[in-house]
């Protein structure tokens, strides 16, 4: 059972495409800009690659995008990107309240604050006040690193789980946003640890679900959506890993409006990954809400001795591509010719290597016979036909 | 709860060292080769590699290695290659039992047979009776993509789950194994679907249990113990993440002796996956029996504007050999300083960037500040000094 939350709409004014989060709304993938983005980069050729990168991203799947932005010269170059493209850009801001002022100046669709380090209820007031006015959602995000004083020091002296002191700040900040009734409100709260990230979402999932009356309805109190993901969860492999279990875990248990898989690694990887975690998850807990599955699924094979094709090469050649493709199709990719056609027999389109030949094959039955120089070409032609 | 098995000892003859799987001792990594390994190969310079490369699998956590023998003259290579390594290698067998019979010439840990391709239970026999004689375990690997005929046909019409036929298949084999006395065998049911990876793996978990007496004792029917993996998981991302989250559900549940990651990548790459899987599951699910926990944790943060340190070329550099360093030790790799080292406090070291310096710290602290030209340098002293 998906949890209810409030349906929140990010973006949809100026030339920012509509994105919606929560309510029983398909589960947005979200990545993270991995370096600072200053006027230099926004100009003629690079500014168009940076935009063009961005429109990548979004044909892969990423539903929001978020920036760092540390000082108020970074906010100006976001203000001027966030204008630039179509896919709803988030402002990532720690410290000082006034460059989330600035960002509600340019069409920033979203803004995230941490109450661990953004200060007093009044500057986060005076944030709210604007975000309201201007109609754009606001992220709390808890950061198990950077708990308020006052919680870090209970779990430091052990009088305080970890996960509970999460879900308190983030209530506590709920609380102040409640009393300003501001409910365009999404949260999340992250650990380094999977038990710890699990915990916290659920105790909050639990409590403000009680509080808006039961999962029935979402009453005075709306549910906020949450955010969900892992912090620091390492490089590309102990990451995937560390958030498939973490995301996994409660998306089976129907909590996660929104999920960014922090890696180690390219942004367009953390959208791969964001994908195969929504893909995967519920052929284990299927439960209404979930979110379609959507987008070239690639079956490969891990090759071995009897191969007589390069599925590596090819398969890393054609994973932009394929992952770019708005098509519910199965693309199998498989090493040699005697198991290959039979154990992807249920693909669309597959591909194998026979002796010096490659075969194009599909739901097992082999349609074309290439060398292996014209196999992209053939593979292409065949996908192109589907 | 681990799921009691036979302990079965692979290797431990000439210069091949022991491995144990089942019985409660720590799940295996395996991993398998991914080339035709002919003669030419294992000759000076060559061969020399080939060895080397197999020892730093082994150093990285790889406990068993396995090689597809799609004929005689492969068998004859691995045969020369198993006298010139310590790790236990492993056939991979299908069609033709005689290919195994050659095999067990050698030096040789294990051997793999698929019982849907490798015919009459007179050829297994022969194949038993040999293996038997030389003490050298065999697994039954069934996969849902070379079921036997008749299983294939049920599951086809829609009579029978597909999980249900591949324990089916699996109990089969086994039932000749026993009448033969053939009691060091492990099995494996392999699909390309989660759901039916953990079901078939649970059915014949289960099965095994009661037939060998309950889950407390081994009994006259010892429990084989079980090789769990997804089969063409697919490229990095998918497969990781297919694998964690299937073998992550049978691991916690206490079932799975040895792991097999599939992935279209490197060998290396599925050694490193084992282990952090490994490493992750025990995070929400502890049980009693779960292997320890070793080998460094590589805690790193995706980056983001705010970095002043190239994490991900950092991390990529030192990422091998982390994963070879015998140390429990944690390693922190942070873009900034604002909140690296508070972020990674409970790192035993870490690196993060501070403007144009790079800060080496540990548990928070920082204990040296150097040029970035340097930091190789000085993070392989303080790695050495801890």
């Amino acid at each position: 059972m998906r949890r209810k939350s409030a349906a929140l709409q990010i973006g949809g004014f100026d030339q920012v495409e509509p994105v919606y989060v929560g309510g029983g709304h398909p589960v947005v993938i979200q990545t993270m800009w991995k370096d600072r983005l200053g006027f230099a980069d926004l100009e003629g050729k690079a500014g168009e690659a940076v935009a063009a990168r961005i429109g990548r991203l979004k044909k892969m799947g990423c539903g929001l995008l978020r920036f760092a932005v540390p000082d108020t010269e970074a906010a100006e170059a976001l203000g001027k990107l966030a204008a630039m493209v179509s896919l709803p850009l988030v402002a990532d801001i720690h410290f000082d309240y006034r460059i989330a002022l600035r960002c509600l100046d340019f069409p920033i669709a979203k803004i995230r604050i941490n109450p661990g380090n953004i200060g007093s209820a009044g500057k986060v007031e005076a944030v709210l006040s604007k975000a309201k006015a201007k109609g754009r959602p606001i992220r709390i995000g808890v950061n198990a690193g950077s708990l308020p004083p006052d919680l870090r020091r209970l779990v430091d002296q052990g009088k305080m789980e970890s996960a509970r002191a999460l879900a308190e700040a983030a209530e506590r900040e709920l609380v102040i946003f409640r009393q300003f009734g501001f409910s365009a409100v999404l949260v999340s709260m992250k650990a380094s640890g999977i038990a710890d990230t699990i915990k916290a979402n659920r105790i909050l999932a639990e409590r403000e679900e009680a509080a808006a009356g039961g999962s029935s309805g979402l009453a005075e109190n709306p549910v906020p959506p949450l955010h969900i993901g892992v912090t620091e969860a390492g490089p590309l492999i102990a990451g995937v890993t560390r958030s498939a279990l973490a995301l996994g875990a409660l998306l089976a248990g129907g909590i996660g409006d929104t999920i960014r898989v922090s890696l180690s690694d390219t942004m367009e990887n953390e959208v791969i990954a964001g994908r195969e975690i929504l893909r995967a998850v519920p052929e284990i807990a299927p439960f209404p809400g979930a979110p379609p599955v959507r987008g070239v699924r690639i079956v490969s094979c891990p090759r071995c001795g009897r191969h007589s094709f390069d599925t590596h090469g090819f398969t890393e050649r054609w994973l932009p591509r394929l992952y770019s493709l708005d098509r519910d199709i199965a693309v199998a990719v498989m090493g040699c010719a005697v198991n290959g056609p039979g154990e992807a027999r249920h693909a669309d389109l597959g591909i194998t290597g026979a002796g010096d030949r490659v075969l194009i094959f599909r739901y097992g039955k082999v349609i074309r016979t290439v060398g292996p120089e014209e196999a992209d070409k053939a593979f292409a032609e065949e996908l192109e036909g589907l």
